[in-house]
């Protein structure tokens, strides 16, 4: 890919029948994806699928190809619905095997009468996978090529992640500034469409909320560039003033 | 398709990149698949995608060509970053148009002096789109074909969703069943093969939980045949009993 240097993207793919009906709600999306963003990578696309081998090597080959990293959550566990790591094995047309390290890393987490098979098929991978280490409870996760998997329970996900920033070159951090307003989107959609248009650098997104007996609008400006991000800002606050448009803080 | 009359099915496509930042956490997933659920539609895909027209475009023609019903969250506002509407009339050939419908209920709903340019902008839909009434804030969404466009703020989608109903032909309701176990995966992981291989018609979900101190195991039964259900419910509680674990209310 031709942006690798500058501009560097990321797919998430949650995978998991669980989340698909409703049943769990997910909040690995938000975390990866600001953790992510803080080493310069920027999520661009985020799928759903479910716990289905055909799916999910259909998914991680097409975003594999088209983002700079993938990241799967969830179905790398012990039970017969977990086939996130033998359909990544299958998606790379690699052999699912046991992983020496993995096994060896389980085999000292577990006593041996409680090392079954279950948890023993925690340590296939499919060959040449790279581990990501798990702080929280022994089981890894792997890393094939810009594929990286990860479990689906939030806190273990989490204390994988720490481990995983040298393996990401992100490209330029992407900072963003939010200004609050007492007001509703029709009341500024023209000035803002103003302003988008004398900053195409900076992306202007506008975001209505209703909370706690409270209207407003949060206009979120985001780039790589700080200079450009103030301006911007400044062009909204000087029409902000001229409406008379209080600001939240 | 040829499983309209049994499966039906749906994909949800949430358009918005102050979700992809992990900025705004996603809530109309699970809300939606919930509602299509009891109604005997099965959520198989979701996709977080930017305000971008093409990435729009595209994905809307590819969902709506593989699934009974598409959903779509976001971007149907007054400002100029709420691009989805006008990018389904693309994906559809569809010209931009002032709705009459649509027009008349919002200079009803605003006083003259208010229906701006912004709120306008809201009357103008694919040709050829039936509305969804807004019970909470006046704009409409709007259905073209099988593709039902809805707001992003989760008060105001959920408020639409109850005059929807009848818009929507599902089939057989997907019934479910959960089993709270004080064990964790790998002891019943086995065991929950043999259940999974001799009921091939439920889908038996294993979700590892570890909540205020407590470790445990869902295991969520899922199937259009309560029969079922109970007979693999049964089967389930007997190698529970087997191995001693305790059930968790």
């Amino acid at each position: 890919m031709n942006n690798k240097s500058n501009k560097v993207n990321a797919a998430i793919t949650i995978i998991g029948n669980e989340i698909l009906s409703g049943r769990t709600q997910d909040t690995n999306l938000t975390y990866i994806s600001k953790w992510l963003n803080k080493l310069g990578v920027r999520v661009e696309e985020v799928r759903v699928i479910p716990d289905d081998e055909k799916i999910i090597i259909r998914n991680v080959n097409e975003l594999r190809k088209k983002f700079n990293y993938v990241f799967t959550t969830g179905g790398i566990g012990p039970t017969h619905d977990d086939i996130t790591t033998e359909s990544v094995a299958k998606a790379f047309n690699l052999e699912y095997v046991y992983h020496k390290e993995a096994y060896s890393l389980l085999e000292k987490y577990y006593s041996p009468e409680k090392f079954n098979e279950g948890r023993k098929k925690m340590a296939k991978l499919p060959s040449k996978s790279k581990l990501i280490y798990n702080p929280s409870s022994g089981a890894p996760g792997f890393i094939v090529e810009n594929v990286f998997c990860l479990p689906g329970v939030p806190s273990i996900l989490r204390s994988m992640l720490g481990g995983l920033k040298n393996e990401i070159a992100g490209g330029k951090t992407i900072l963003s500034k939010t200004v609050n307003l007492k007001t509703v989107e029709s009341e500024i959609a023209r000035s803002l469409t103003e302003v988008q248009k004398k900053n195409k650098d900076v992306e202007i997104g506008s975001y209505p909320f209703f909370r706690s007996g409270k209207i407003g609008v949060s206009i979120v400006l985001r780039s790589e560039n700080q200079k450009k991000i103030d301006k911007c800002n400044l062009e909204i606050l000087r029409f902000v003033s001229e409406k008379n448009i209080s600001l939240i803080d």
